[in-house]
């Protein structure tokens, strides 16, 4: 838990390196101050070289997160990166190209569960990695949630992509929308599927301030 | 699902009679239009007569809806009613008084599970009831999610009711808040604990339509 050390985290420099708004929000509701630098990597690293979805979006973090380190000037304390995937059968879903690739995607999801991973990366760019001896200290994890859709009809799944929201969103849904409605079950952390898994990276961060790490 | 349906819906008048700014998001975050009229019932029914927390909300919403059928004058299609309350060991836990006893219904939730209730009841006054033969038709059900709150540090509560937070909060506390960060697991529908289950309602609201009697 954090929320007791807010005061002392909003002295810190932090980055948000992601350009998601549901991140932003979400991270502003505990009371986080931190600054938004977008990453420019090209999310499209090749999928079959990872063992599932939540290989795949930490690895992904990961680029983005140090891609941004290599941007800022000036010292930062830390730098948040994340990446969300939706996984169905051991196909990994991204952000859909147009109305027929969310169609396709939804569909896929209709009637049953399919998980919801986000790999997320904590650089801290003054620390040193115990490894090498060298900064930037790395910490990573994935959180999996498990998401059941109810059998959705085809006109729901129309009358859905005619609100715009799955544009921009992994799986071509945002659980916080509209979409809500179809979730007839939910295992996990909501806030993994929104894009951030608020609970655990608060865990990492507490661990990270008792080390004196942060 | 109802999404296909809501245009045909927004030409009906629906009710929602509960004066929560959660509530009225949920509901408007799927499209649904409707006006607000907040029942004046004082939401302080024995608890001990009830079996469980299910019961006892449903049965303050069961009143909220009769008290606002009660009181529109002009035809009205649909009116939605709902109550939310946290139980913990038997223990129902509605909104806090003041900090003491935020702070206590909160230290009794850490580091362990509990249970979240939102009975809905949906008042057709137009509608005939199949059991009298006369108006108005009533459906109602209880939704229950399971939350597990990570252990809380005393400074962690204490920075939380800080916020402000848990005031006019079953539980003294809020999902979509910073007490997102307090859970460590869920299973069930989130909406649910945020004050309407979203899922449920939309397949009863569906199941209406399908009978013809919305």
């Amino acid at each position: 838990m954090i929320l007791q050390h807010t005061q002392a985290l909003n002295s810190k420099r932090i980055i948000l390196a992601s350009g998601s708004p549901r991140r932003r929000e979400l991270l502003g509701n505990i009371g986080l101050k931190f600054e938004v630098l977008v990453s420019s990597f090209d999310e499209k690293l090749p999928k079959e070289r990872f063992a599932g979805g939540g290989e795949y979006a930490l690895e992904t973090a990961r680029h983005k997160a140090l891609d941004v380190a290599g941007l800022v000037a000036e010292p930062v304390d830390l730098i948040i990166s994340a990446d969300t995937v939706v996984e169905a059968d051991g196909q990994i879903l991204e952000k859909p190209d147009d109305e027929e690739h969310a169609f396709a995607m939804i569909s896929s999801l209709s009637g049953r569960e399919h998980q919801v991973h986000t790999g997320v990366v904590l650089v801290l760019p003054r620390e040193l990695d115990p490894a090498t001896g060298a900064p930037p200290l790395i910490r990573s994890f994935v959180t999996t949630t498990h998401v059941t859709f109810d059998t959705l009809p085809q006109e729901a799944i129309r009358a859905y992509i005619a609100t715009g929201e799955p544009f921009g969103k992994a799986g071509s849904y945002g659980i916080q929308g509209a979409a809500g409605a179809f979730v007839s079950g939910l295992r996990g952390c909501y806030f993994n599927v929104v894009g951030f898994p608020l609970h655990r990276f608060c865990s990492e961060v507490a661990a990270l301030i008792k080390e004196g790490k942060l």
